[in-house]
């Protein structure tokens, strides 16, 4: 009854046109983690550096994400940085420095192994494949990738791709991967590697959702006035898709279709709060309320009254 | 009881990664007519060159579009030459020849004035005043333009757009002409100007409306397995949301916010069906039973069960 994450923990240093910040909490297992916590407990498996003070972690111990994951590496922790342009669709990356993360070699502590639902966030694919392989009962699995393990180690991604249920791509990276330019095509070839869902993000546009039973959904993104901060918003809309279906498990059912439809909104309204403010602050002070409000804000947005 | 449009009949040149097609019918006015064919009557308000043999229109009168409002004019027909990418979201214009085009100063007929729906397709904003003002008694004006009049002509522009209901726009020419980078504060800005309606065309990402009421309603593209030639698929696009809505008022109503939603679907309906073939073609063979068909199928793309 629980979701396990395992990815980075990261010192974010970020700079967008109304503001910078440097060495603040970030990394894909954190934004996953607080995201998904908004639904069901969260254990977190990741390395940091013996450079980050036990204190920083503070954000995630209160949202209840269990840390007995969380190993201290001999060495710095990972550290990223990012600028941000004016339309927020394009960054460039300013430095990344992997430190403890470049020898990270994920243990599952062995209380994590009755967990439901296993996301692995974007890390090397061997890396991937041995969590896996340390969760065998896990009952929905899920990948995300980049464009660097498509070009680097494509082997390892398609055999990681053999192991897990839903996979999470943003459409540039299955047009790469898929080597076709058709969305919906690309799809179709992630799909006959093993996985039943596919969910392709679309950034500032949503996201589409195409499984093997011939399912197609289309979401559109949250809306927001002001998009401070895009950092995490993948891994973010990646917690509130596997939080909700988590949910949905820890309820005493499978997942139906309804679910995942469902699930995608929640991902998009997730990887919107994100955006709201810099790093994870917004998650900080998420509650069950405002992803209510929002939730029946996006199914209005796309609400069709019966009739041609 | 009809839809007027005034814009233009080309003579397009298009080079695809699939294919190469010359001197085939084309234009706004003529994408736009065939789109909002399917719903209502159409007249069309153009110029023609003197090069242009009659028999050309044939597709249109097969359709049952009122030429009566296409003069012939002394000189060649407007020629456009395009190149689309692999991935059809950019193209290069190869060539621009106005020929007639350059001196089109459109005449309504008399036999138009009762029209009920009027689409100013992208034209020099001046002339798209005229032709506002010789049909005062239409119920729903609305207009489309380009990145060119808006850095060329944006006096007029702004002046044009307090004069229509109705605005379509693609996103990267709303941010251009608001000067905001966010798209719902550069719908306000739009609309601060006059028109109860803007429409958002987000290429193969669908399409946004906003409008003062404060409604927001977002749909996503109907999704094609083989994408042809994207040319005139925002004037189709308009074409399908344009003609849906006078077919409302046929039927003896003002469109109420559901109807515009509904409206948006049958724009980006029409809009895939035009990438469908080259130029023209898809809709020479269009069916009420395809475009019904497709319209349930798009319903069923978005559609959320009630719950959280």
């Amino acid at each position: 009854m629980s979701i396990t994450v395992v990815g980075t923990i990261g010192l974010d240093t970020i700079e967008t046109p109304f503001g910078k910040a440097e060495n603040i909490l970030g990394g894909s297992a954190a934004y996953f983690a607080l995201a998904a916590a908004a639904y069901q407990p969260v254990n977190l498996i990741a390395v940091v550096g013996n450079d980050l003070p036990a204190h920083r972690l503070d954000p995630l111990r209160a949202r209840g994400i269990d840390l007995a994951g969380v190993e201290v590496g001999d060495g710095p922790n990972f550290r990223w940085g990012g600028a941000y342009h004016l339309d927020f669709n394009t960054r460039d990356t300013l430095f990344t420095e992997l430190g403890v993360l470049a020898t990270f070699d994920p243990k599952v502590p062995s209380a994590y192994r009755d967990t439901d639902v296993l996301f692995l966030a974007n890390l090397q694919p061997t890396v991937q494949q041995g969590v896996v392989a340390q969760l065998p009962q896990a009952r929905l699995r899920a990948l995300d990738t980049m464009n660097f393990w498509i070009t680097s180690a494509r082997e390892d991604l398609t055999r990681v791709l053999g192991m897990v249920d839903i996979v999470f791509m943003a459409e540039d990276e299955l047009r790469q991967f898929a080597g076709l330019s058709n969305l919906r095509q690309a799809a179709q070839a992630v799909l006959a590697l093993g996985p039943q869902v596919i969910v392709i993000k679309l950034g500032s546009y949503g996201a589409l959702l195409i499984d093997k039973a011939g399912q197609y959904f289309a979401a559109p993104a949250f809306p927001l006035d002001d998009v401070r901060d895009p950092t995490g918003a993948g891994d973010s809309f990646a917690g509130g898709f596997l939080g909700y279906l988590a949910a949905v498990l820890a309820g005493g059912r499978a997942p139906e279709q309804a679910d995942y439809r469902r699930a995608l909104l929640h991902g998009n309204l997730m990887g919107a709060f994100a955006c709201e403010a810099f790093g994870i602050d917004r998650f900080t002070t998420l509650t069950p309320e405002a992803v209510a409000m929002r939730y029946q804000q996006l199914v209005a947005y796309t609400h069709i009254e019966a009739g041609a």
